[in-house]
């Protein structure tokens, strides 16, 4: 199969290194559709882990899973202007059924505002049914023309999409936030992947939205990654659409919404900020396997070693762990080894005629490629204590590298600096899209640019008049 | 909110009586692209119960969720001429991009076969690489020309399908057979819906594959609902997609095939089977919300009457039952009552202040109506057994109605009086096409045809020639 070939190319080597990672690892492959990808088991059992995950907390705070159609009417997309714009020219248009020409096209979506919003009109009357919370996991279309990536950019991507309808903007306010701090908790705590939250500048918001909030990471070649944002809608969608209530005062009020979502992206995130010239590494928490046990295996013994080896599989498997037994007959010892450190296995446990006389194992930790030998007694323990801390250290490792990778700057020439040198930056900036765009020419790429703080007495690094915000800034993915 | 209304109609009414029911106990609502429905919280809460319960019957059986691209070249689809002449009537077509025609029609899929197949061809070379299993839950476009029906016919629906490749036909064959039991399992024991499984006959066979094996129920008004079917799929797509493996005798061999899917069709027979004239009955199993618990609330008493309900409530929810405490103030008991029993919830716990004197709580049952008085102390105990034997009596009741509208018959005029009473026929016939469809003109839309068991020594129903079969005939959905 694809997989069963090593990488060659090193990480220093980005783009090559991630296109040979994702597709002999088995986490993805090209597809005969161009720009859609086959999300392969490997890859899409960490998308499982993270929507239990987030469904998990989404349904605590009140949020109900619902599905809505696929397509969207033409005219649907155009009730709000903005919206319109940004998103018609990456549309794919359903124009015939069967042999018939439709009398509307039908977009598939590349997000369901829209279609939402015209059944929230529907569906809610009163105050007494607000907070009104949905959430959708689905497939989601935009038909990029930029060169594709697996999981970073391309035309189809899964996602999930939440929609809240409040009676007032504080409260959308709160739940725009609270959205940003879930993808913040799921990002960093499940993926172990360190994030800078913010809100976006006017020109990179969300296309209808008051203002968009996000959550990204510098990638290890210096370019930011756009892992999930949530909007404030104000009331840009519930006018068009009609989204009102009956207050307590028994006036009709339009509705304030918000809108939030997290893609497949981050998948591609995961592999970049982990992996190593070996391969991938996996955070324990998303593994769709923490453990893979190795037979090393002789004539005389086999039998013996194969069950002890089941032994301790059950075992393990016993307390939650998630494990995998390669006993296949056709392969060493030691292609095994390459086969899921490529993988990125967190933990691998050696068991030998040896380890079978000592009542011991050898555990090999992928992130570190440490060789511990444990005894059979304290196996669970140390399995169950190893699964955390690599969890805990690869959070370390990445936070430790994004903050070397973070300067803080108000000169210029420090700036270009920093941007070649894969750095993010954090300047001072007026916030006024002119001197943006300016300041964008000067480096190849859109930028990504995440607001931090506002400040007072600091002289924007663009155009030198007063700046507004400290500001995030380095090149986007 | 829409849901808020009773239903009118009688169940014996049962196409107004189904309507009225999705919509208003908040199953589903019609939206505004004619034919895809929205899958409200109250459904797609049980669809994930499902998915939930499913992924762990396939997972253990060594199945992998992946997910494959939503748009198929169209020079796909006319790879395997029966899957294309089957499937094309019905395909929405991708011809535009933003504002770009394409250069090949895309369809959006009405099933996997030909994308995954494409794929498989690649990833698998010998033997060691068999059996690959893969599954993925995805949404399905067919466009239906007929009147469409919330659930049971529309232009888009959710399912999952499952593609599996074996060295071997008789492999394939125990697979397809397996993915019934599958089926039969997760429907009976899940949904307490009673089913039939067998072989279809030739003319309703999957467009493509070599036969077909469908689990079916019969539904109140006398007709069958095709729930899930299961394909032997033999070498008709391997050979011209190329599916082929490096058997152990260093040749190559085309692989055998089987494909299995089931969609939330089977949420419209969940409601027709167990539904009554006040609203949804839904089984333990997969009801979003298990018990529900309304405080009878007078001013003097209400803080200490909550108090209660809500220490109820986190007493059942330690034992994993899901509890609802419906607490708004501003709709009164019984509008409470009827709510709960419009969705369909199994249990509802009654609490006021006479319940609070003695120590006890009432208990009434959604399916008998019956009520109970409980002690506070035997609370959990009771209503633990109380879910469990509502989930065996919903299906017991549902398998004696099923057993009582089955009829065998060997007569013409006992099968015309078994279709017009409403009752599933199994009779003797020779399996011949011209025959069926001399039969099946005689019965007003497309019959549901499932083969039992061979026999011999019978003269088929509709020709008088020798008979092959017991085949279950009814009208179909």
């Amino acid at each position: 199969m694809s997989e069963e070939l090593g990488i060659t190319a090193k990480k220093e080597n980005m783009s090559e290194w991630y296109q040979q990672l994702v597709l002999r690892a088995g986490f993805a492959d090209y597809s005969p559709v161009k720009g859609s990808i086959i999300y392969r088991p490997w890859s899409y059992a960490i998308w499982e882990k993270m929507m239990e995950s987030f469904n998990a907390a989404i349904k605590a705070h009140g949020v109900e899973n619902a599905y809505f159609p696929l397509l969207i009417p033409e005219s649907f997309l155009k009730k709000e202007a903005e919206h319109f714009a940004g998103f018609t020219p990456e549309v794919a248009w359903v124009t015939m059924a069967g042999e018939n020409k439709l009398d509307e096209r039908l977009a598939i979506r590349p997000t369901s505002e829209t279609i939402m919003y015209y059944m929230f009109a529907k569906w809610i009357q009163s105050y007494r049914d607000l907070p009104f919370k949905v959430n959708q996991w689905c497939n989601i279309m935009r038909w990029e023309t930029k060169m594709t990536k697996p999981f970073l950019r391309g035309r189809e991507f899964l996602w999930q999409e939440g929609h809240t309808v409040h009676t007032t903007k504080t409260e959308a306010e709160t739940e725009a936030e609270w959205a940003i701090e879930a993808y913040k908790k799921l990002v960093e705590g499940l993926l172990a992947v360190p994030v800078v939250t913010g809100k976006k500048t006017e020109s990179d918001k969300f296309a209808g939205a008051v203002y968009t909030i996000t959550v990204e990471s510098l990638m290890p070649d210096g370019r930011a990654l756009q892992i999930g944002t949530s909007h404030m809608l104000g009331q840009n969608f519930s006018k068009p659409f009609e989204v009102k209530f009956l207050g307590k005062d028994e006036k009709n009020h339009y509705a304030w919404q918000t809108s939030w979502g997290l893609s497949t992206r981050i998948l591609g995130g995961l592999i970049m900020v982990h992996g190593d010239d070996k391969g991938a590494v996996l955070p324990p928490k998303v593994a769709p396997i923490q453990l893979v046990i190795v037979p090393i295996l002789f004539k005389e013994t086999e039998k013996q070693v194969i069950a002890e080896c089941e032994r301790v599989k059950t075992k393990l498997e016993k307390k939650g762990i998630r494990v995998k037994l390669d006993d296949r007959p056709d392969y060493s010892a030691g292609w095994k080894f390459n086969h899921w450190e490529l993988k990125g296995v967190p933990l691998r446990v050696e068991l030998g005629p040896k380890d079978l006389e000592k009542k011991s194992i050898v555990l090999v930790r992928r992130d570190t490629g440490v060789k511990t030998n444990v005894k059979q007694v304290e196996l669970v323990k140390t399995v169950l204590a190893e699964l955390d801390k690599m969890q805990t250290d690869m959070f370390e490792k990445a936070k430790g590298w994004l903050d070397k990778h973070t300067v803080k700057t108000e000169k210029a020439e420090e700036l270009e600096a920093a941007i070649i040198s894969g750095k993010w930056a954090i300047l001072p900036h007026c916030a006024n899209i002119g001197c943006e765009e300016k300041m964008t020419e000067k480096f190849a790429g859109g930028p990504s640019l995440v607001i931090d703080k506002k400040i007072t007495g600091k002289i924007c690094i663009g155009c030198g008049k007063p700046a507004k915000y400290w500001i995030y800034w380095a090149k986007s993915y």
